[in-house]
């Protein structure tokens, strides 16, 4: 994605991929989407959609063609295990429609990690499978690799190897100006401030402000946040607002 | 969705949209989908797919529309406060090509819960306007309903207020067979038990296995599911599976 001449005002955008099964059924809480979407954001990227599909190639396929051709970055997770429901790399190479390979390089990293060929038993070796030409994402925590193919990152589903690989994959992206975030706290309801919300947005087009109601201990407050690349502007905005708050 | 004779086969799924920049950003971390999985299993329906979209109109139409027209049941969460960037009603109003009208029993609630015709402002009487023809869902918690148009469920996002909501929702709804699940924790790597797992799996084609790694204090271990809606079969495959995993 690297071109000679940065567009300095040209905004990055990823998407997320969850494959997951366990998760649809409500067996696990997901906790990768805010691992990555935090890293997006300090790499000034923005995350733009995440789907969760079940462990089922034609709607893995469906998902990772409508994204990647919407994103500059989609991310996956889960599904690239030796086990029989770990169908991620065949449906990612069906979707890009290349083949499905033994990965090489991808094989002696678990010739290494496991010690010897016998050790590397078919269901492991399962684990060197990626499409054709597809790039590592390296491992340090369980040895298989995750792979890049094309703009999409295949990375592992537990959390801790997950985030190794996503990590790993990060540094390599370009990414655009960071977007800055503020948040003003507000002792009332939305409603309070509804109105002169919209209308402090009409006046700043450039910051997003969102308003996200919070309900504590039969309390109604608002948390209000404001986004964007410009540091002044922004800090600017938080001041006007303030204020507003402590005129309610 | 009634039907005279109800098929016991039927398969009843369901699909969520999150409307949430606040998750995209990793400002929040989602804690509904796990609360509606769980229901909705349940109730013997099939969560097919989540996706979270930011509070974009075209955005939130596109997922709504896709979905909506693929499974049996949407329900989709946030976006129906009072301020300018609550904008799901309208959106669904527009994907459903009916006009957003200030709905008269929604507005009495609001009226009722705010005492007086003056304290529902305009920014609060905005929580009041539904698509033409929705049906409320009633808010015990901070008084604004949801409401439901076709087999589109709109929810809040707060999780106080979407389980209020989700709970009364739920009850109206049609299921199918309750899918029941078990699980079989394996003390080695999921590599160790792939092959006979997938033995398994064609044995028992009627039980979904799933097989998911844990890796906890430098240990990689399995949690293998299996699920299905006929519990002796299910049980079958459970004794069976355990007599497996300790023979490993």
């Amino acid at each position: 994605m690297s071109q000679p001449l940065k567009d300095p005002q040209r905004i990055y955008t990823a998407a997320l991929v969850i494959i997951g099964n366990e998760i649809l059924s409500g067996r696990t809480q997901d906790a990768n989407t805010n691992y990555i979407a935090k890293g997006l954001v300090e790499r000034g990227i923005r995350l733009s959609e995440v789907r969760v599909v079940p462990d089922i190639e034609d709607r893995i396929i469906e998902a990772v063609n409508a994204l990647r051709n919407a994103v500059d970055y989609v991310f996956t997770t889960g599904g690239i295990g030796p086990t029989h429901d770990d169908i991620t790399a065949q449906s990612i190479a069906n979707a890009f429609g290349i083949p499905l390979i033994l990965h090489e390089e991808a094989y002696r990293v678990l010739l290494d990690h496991y010690g010897s060929e016998e050790a590397v038993t078919p269901a492991r070796a399962k684990m060197a499978m990626t499409p054709e030409g597809a790039q590592l994402i390296s491992n340090p925590v369980s040895g298989a690799p995750g792979f890049v193919i094309g703009n999409v990152y295949i990375m592992a589903g537990v959390p801790r190897i997950m985030q190794a690989m996503f990590d790993a994959a990060l540094e390599t992206l370009e990414g655009g100006a960071i977007i800055l975030s503020r948040t003003v706290e507000c002792p009332f309801p939305e409603s309070a401030i509804a109105e002169q919300l919209t209308a402090l947005q009409g006046e700043y087009p450039d910051i997003d402000m969102g308003s996200y109601p919070v309900y504590q201990n039969g309390e109604h407050s608002t948390s209000l946040v404001l986004r964007g690349t410009d540091e002044p502007r922004l800090s600017e905005a938080e001041r006007v607002l303030t204020e507003i708050v402590k005129g309610l």
